[in-house]
């Protein structure tokens, strides 16, 4: 079912729905939906139409729908469905779905919700809500299929089969000891491929890869990447397994993880909520910070020109200049910094390499300064001001551009080194940090050039 | 294991392989090693270490492993491994990464690989070959499991069973017609939890989800990500299955989108190839470009100047503010830029938004600008350069503030809707075209305040 289908399975229903037809007119329709699309049709509609959609559904299909949804709208329908339907929905909803909306809850509606659920998972969910958010603890869900090392291959299928409902996944089956630790897993694939009597203990995998509940998400998000897993075991510091976390939490990771770099790299805080529910004065407070870092910072230029306000008062037309080899110091530096960002990120540049990448940055900074160069030489002799101010911005251009580049790409490693996130340095403060040096290097050319 | 002890493992097995020792005596810690690890380790030995440890593994294990290498490392192992040995390899190693691994070598390396092949997996490969990069089709794999209609839920698990080894993926069983279309999934969990006895044509799904060879592969990250699949089915304009494309392909596809997003905002085309495999003429050749056109663009600024040049040689401390307030107008415009691009790339902002966006950034311009007023006139105090410049550098600053929010907010949305990609609008580029226009205020402003 390609996109333009989907809409209009979506719109049918949903006309359906509104004018109050019955189910059996459009129930066959609304199951040939994915929750994704459930979830989007139950945004669309009033409240009367998203019980009688919810009804009309498999639990756990309703229930997968329902995590897509915002927490208050969650909490709004599990409230009118009443105990039974609530807790139904519930149980079938992944367990890290049911600790986000937990956690995103007014602690009396939380409360509510919580004491319906059976004592057992309540405190299991109750575990997983203790770790911080963007750990990976914080992602794991318990809805995993494990297994005893006693147990025969026809037994853990069995025993697939019978959960294969509630998993998140059933491609692998994680091996527990008595006391809960993770000691071996064997995936699906093997299970299915050993004989129906060999014990788990003798086919399972000893050297399992797992992170601790506290590891970053973003390095598990790395982990799984490398290893092309679809799920990952997360064990508590005392070897405990407290769940799994998936590759669809984890894409989900990637995507909010290179959504902050971006906004760092544009000189601001990350947005901790989405756009449209960031209020105005959200936005100002992630922004003002490091404008007025960056303020500060660039205070040093009008330090720098006051410096040089015998030459500008006699050369006018130097002025004239500034905003454009600032500017292409800028541009040169934040290019530079764009690509270095990431490859520090994902460690394929590194401390060991500031020498080689210095150099090599160089290079290029050398070859764009005089590509700049003559650029800022055609650009002076249209403005009329003449060979000698004309050779100053030229040759300004050419320095400025080396610096840019070598200022830009020695910064971020070594901050990197110092363990400060490299995104970090933004665009904005290597342009700023090269504007004040630049304007020095561009005024100092002109004394020594002109005499002045 | 968690990572130190990974690099221990790789350490020994690395030092008994080198010193020529026995594989029994080191091929109990090799099986220990997940297939990346094996890559890596494979990249550290001296070719003779490599045939000994590939030997050494089940060929399924010794297959994904090369899967992680570089093409011509690949080719350099399977040329030493002779007809027999590179034929079992290729045979078990993912249909994705052969046709990879065909297309990135020399074609007479190529095609003497090709030869080995059996016919009918050979055309296979040779249909997936003529996709386009970036496609969903370039990135599919025909290791997929396919069943028929009129099969039962035993006879389609004993068929995966039987083809477990090789299929990329157990999770969906596709379900095909005579002719090789697509009409039905069934995923390994409904199978498991059906009776043995029922067609599959009775449970399949239906509405398959699915893209085209020719969907751009981040539309199909997108669709995966949303609807939390691990693998998509791809299909040709003639409705016949192509292969699917998995979601550790997808993770793959997603970060290279983001690096890419993250150097077009810093104003450069994203790299074709890592960092240190780009040569120091393609860095050049990849920023030099857009440099050209920002400083055509940031030319204007020169003329403003110019235009103003009376108040500048009247009032030269106005001059000392330049770099600040450009800086100050850039990085505001910057920190915009790289809120929205992200928002208008997952489709959480779109062109009927444009208003709101705009009304809402021009109300944090406002108060970034008043904040930046403040900054400027206790710098301009701290200069001496008097109440009047004062005034003028702080009220610029505001105005300034207000513009290039307003620029920021705009331009990206407008150029997404003229399908220019909105990353396209880089910090630069905002940074220039604020350049100008904040100076024109600025002086402006001069004249009015002070009348000169």
């Amino acid at each position: 079912m390609e996109t333009p289908e989907r809409e209009e399975v979506l719109a049918a229903v949903e006309a359906s729905v509104r004018a109050g037809e019955a189910p059996e007119a459009w129930a066959g329709r609304l199951r040939a939906l994915q929750p994704f699309d459930v979830a989007e049709l139950l945004s669309r509609l009033p409240e009367d139409g998203r019980l009688a959609v919810l009804a009309a559904l498999p639990p756990d299909v309703a229930a997968e729908s329902l995590e897509h949804l915002t927490p208050e709208v969650q909490y709004r329908i599990l409230d009118r469905l009443g105990p039974d339907g609530s807790l139904t929905l519930l149980l079938h909803m992944s367990s890290d779905a049911v600790a986000d909306l937990l956690l995103s809850l007014h602690p009396n509606q939380a409360a509510r919700l919580r004491e319906a659920l059976p004592l057992g998972y309540r405190e299991e969910l109750e575990r997983l809500m203790t770790f911080p958010e963007h750990t990976a603890g914080s992602l794991a869900s318990v809805d995993y299929v494990a297994a005893r090392e006693h147990w025969t291959v026809d037994e853990a299928l069995a025993h697939v089969r019978k959960v294969a409902r509630e998993a998140e996944t059933l491609n692998y089956v994680y091996v527990l000891d008595a006391r809960g630790r993770l000691v071996g897993v064997v995936s699906l694939r093997e299970l299915l491929l050993a004989s129906g009597g060999d014990r788990l203990g003798a086919i399972a995998r000893r050297d399992v890869i797992s992170v601790r509940a506290t590891t970053d998400q973003e390095e598990a998000a790395r982990i799984l990447a490398r290893y092309d897993f679809v799920a990952l075991p997360v064990v508590g510091d005392d070897g405990r397994m407290v769940g799994i976390v998936t590759v669809d939490d984890l894409v989900d990771v990637i995507h909010e993880e290179a959504m902050e770099d971006i906004q760092r790299l544009g000189g601001s805080l990350p947005l901790r909520e989405s756009y449209f529910r960031t209020p105005v004065l959200g936005l100002f407070r992630r922004r003002v910070g490091w404008l007025l870092v960056l303020f500060v910072a660039e205070s040093y230029t009008s330090a720098v020109l006051a410096h040089f306000q015998t030459t500008l008062a006699q050369v006018v037309a130097l002025s004239f200049f500034i905003p454009l080899l600032t500017g292409t110091g800028g541009n040169i530096g934040s290019q530079t910094v764009a690509t270095l960002v990431r490859s520090l990120a994902v460690g394929e540049v590194g401390f060991r390499d500031i020498l080689r990448v210095a150099a090599k940055e160089a290079l290029t900074g050398v070859l764009l300064g005089a590509a700049m160069a003559v650029a800022a030489y055609v650009r002076a002799a249209m403005m009329g001001v003449g060979f000698p101010v004309g050779s100053v911005v030229a040759t300004g251009a050419l320095f400025i551009g080396l610096w840019a580049s070598i200022v830009a790409a020695v910064l971020p490693i070594a901050l990197h080194r110092l363990r400060v996130d490299p995104a970090v340095v933004s665009g904005p403060l290597i342009t700023t940090l090269v504007d004040g040096t630049g304007l020095f290097i561009y005024f100092s050319l002109a004394r020594l050039m002109l005499g002045v």
